[in-house]
């Protein structure tokens, strides 16, 4: 049954509790690999960005803590150095503080700063982050104009979740969920206009939502999680299975040759016609039109984000699908959730962590 | 992998946001057939209960409108015959307003007071409830006391989530989802201390988190919602099914005797230590933890309230299912959240609708 709806969707612009609207402030998207830093103006343009390796084999959390801060000077050097740029902070003379925020990967206390625990982290257990990068920040060579200070810190998916919620596909709305499809599968869940974090810090795990009680296992440990089939390893593991098992594809020479395969590969392949790659798709965007279904159905939100590398392989591919399984499972008004592609790509990270520092989480 | 948690779920009191604690009010339960209503104190005690039949037979929304004042008739005239009561509400000498708070099946919102549609009255498209019981109130023969006044109206599940949260197993908790289990599986979230409506007052339905997508068709018109296992008609479908297919079970003789079997004869059965019947509990129980797998990883609850009359089938039969499976797939942190059987029963639909008349929604 589909049912007339008096009520369009409630478009309101969002809240942003105690964002001061003319700072700068600088975000870093803390990797396993990586670290990327830029400083943030109020629009969420991106300037003075950086990538330094966060040397997390060679140490311990302390120095990944001085690679944050050596992320952070970097960032301000090239500040010093455009002077009259137009992104320049607009630091005060005396005290010359300067927001940081950061996104990082696992469970993060985002009131505390604490890491509780993460993947991509082996052996940190309820490291106090912020403590150590302020420590860190504290021992930088005096910089010109400017003390940078840590201000904000959660979760790199809720960090990005924010971002597009400020400056990207978010904008104008209040209640939504965001999905990023890389590795694993992301989640973040905005409720009236915040990123909502649920009784202890692990609120938005999307990816985990079960989607086939019987199917694939998942690296959680559980069966059917929707990262068990949209994840980008999951992805390519489900295209190989169907290759050994005979499926002719395009993909079967590069396979053969001991290459292995990736989403790139296989959205090319895709694009060029391949039905098995197509097939493979589209049982991925089932699956997350699955998940969005449960999602619908719980939170009602206005609009579903979707990120992440695997997200490029584009509206016909993945979106179309989606939106076919929400439309087919769906009761009428959850079911007018739009699904919309992430509007930063890569900077959601950066953008979302200089938010946080907006927002000042940290007390 | 199982995580050491260093803080404790996060219990402190609830938010009860512009609820005056001296007041009473009357709470109203609309269902299809009778219309339950009691006088409600501060602390979630019921006093002068009365039920009404419905008549939505015999007329429209307006007849329903004039029952419902009709049951605040009699609730009043309980009130003033037991003068000196203990519950009698502490009326103004001069206004004597009481609130009245109603919960209603359908599509509800909650601000306006406004039906969009609910199944159980067919042909009702945004009927502005309120409006006609306001109406029909005023038109009471007069009272000696009380001018009651419609201050507050919810869906009804969410006005039972309400009651529990406030007066039964939801108090101290901020963070927790609630699931009614009857003909239907009813869902209601509570967010820092208050019911969640979404976007389109439709967030909450937990029934229809997707458990087994290729599974039993839903009322709703989905494949495999929680609902589709775990609804009354469909336990007893399930188990109907079993039989025909020939398992041995002692409702058998029932059966080919012409009796439908109900889900307190299967729960009495499997009480009686009938396989087939505890099988079916087990299933049931083993969706049921699904859903909150799922809804566990999205919201990170405190807490899940199981209520309605499938979960009478108590502990041993339904619960210890429910939380073996949430054990075994729910990610440790999240997989914490407590599973508790409803405290208020029956009267968690009168005491929820008179909070709502305390919350004071309606505009």
């Amino acid at each position: 049954m589909r049912l007339q709806v008096s009520n369009p969707p409630n478009r309101t612009t969002r809240k942003v509790k105690n964002i001061e609207k003319t700072e700068h402030s600088i975000g870093i998207d803390l990797g396993g690999t990586d670290i990327k830093a830029g400083l943030v103006s109020s629009v969420g343009d991106i300037s003075c960005r950086v990538v330094v390796p966060t040397d997390v084999e060679t140490g311990g959390p302390q120095v990944v803590a001085s690679r944050i801060a050596e992320a952070v000077r970097q960032v301000l050097v090239k500040v010093e150095t455009q002077d009259g740029n137009s992104h320049q902070p607009t630091a005060d003379s005396h005290s010359c503080k300067i927001g940081v925020g950061l996104g990082s990967p696992g469970l993060i206390i985002a009131e505390t700063g604490v890491v509780h625990f993460s993947p991509n982290f082996p052996g940190w257990t309820d490291i106090p982050l912020v403590t150590y990068v302020n420590a860190a920040l504290a021992k930088l060579q005096p910089l010109k104009k400017y003390k940078p200070i840590l201000r904000g810190m959660d979760n790199d998916v809720n960090a990005m979740t924010l971002g597009e919620l400020h400056h990207g596909a978010g904008v104008g709305y209040n209640n939504l969920v965001a999905l990023t499809l890389g590795t694993g599968v992301g989640g973040g869940v905005v409720i009236d206009g915040e990123v909502y974090h649920g009784s202890q810090n692990t609120a938005g795990e999307l990816g985990h939502t079960v989607v086939e009680p019987d199917g694939r296992y998942c690296g959680c440990g559980n069966q059917g999680c929707l990262e068990a089939y949209a994840g980008a390893k999951n992805i390519v593991e489900r295209i190989q299975e169907k290759i050994t098992a005979g499926r002719s594809t395009t993909l079967a020479t590069a396979t053969n040759a001991g290459t292995t395969l990736t989403p790139r590969m296989i959205a090319e392949a895709a694009q060029a016609g391949d039905a098995l790659a197509i097939e493979i798709f589209a049982e991925t965007g089932r699956y997350i039109g699955i998940a969005l279904t449960s999602i619908a159905h719980i939170l009602n939100p206005q609009i579903a984000i979707i990120g992440g590398g695997i997200a490029e392989a584009g509206e016909k591919l993945l979106f179309e699908p989606i939106r076919a399984e929400l439309s087919k499972r769906a009761m009428d008004i959850p079911g007018q959730v739009k699904i919309v592609k992430a509007h930063l790509g890569n900077d959601a990270g950066i953008v979302g962590a200089a938010m946080l520092a907006l927002e000042g989480s940290l007390k």
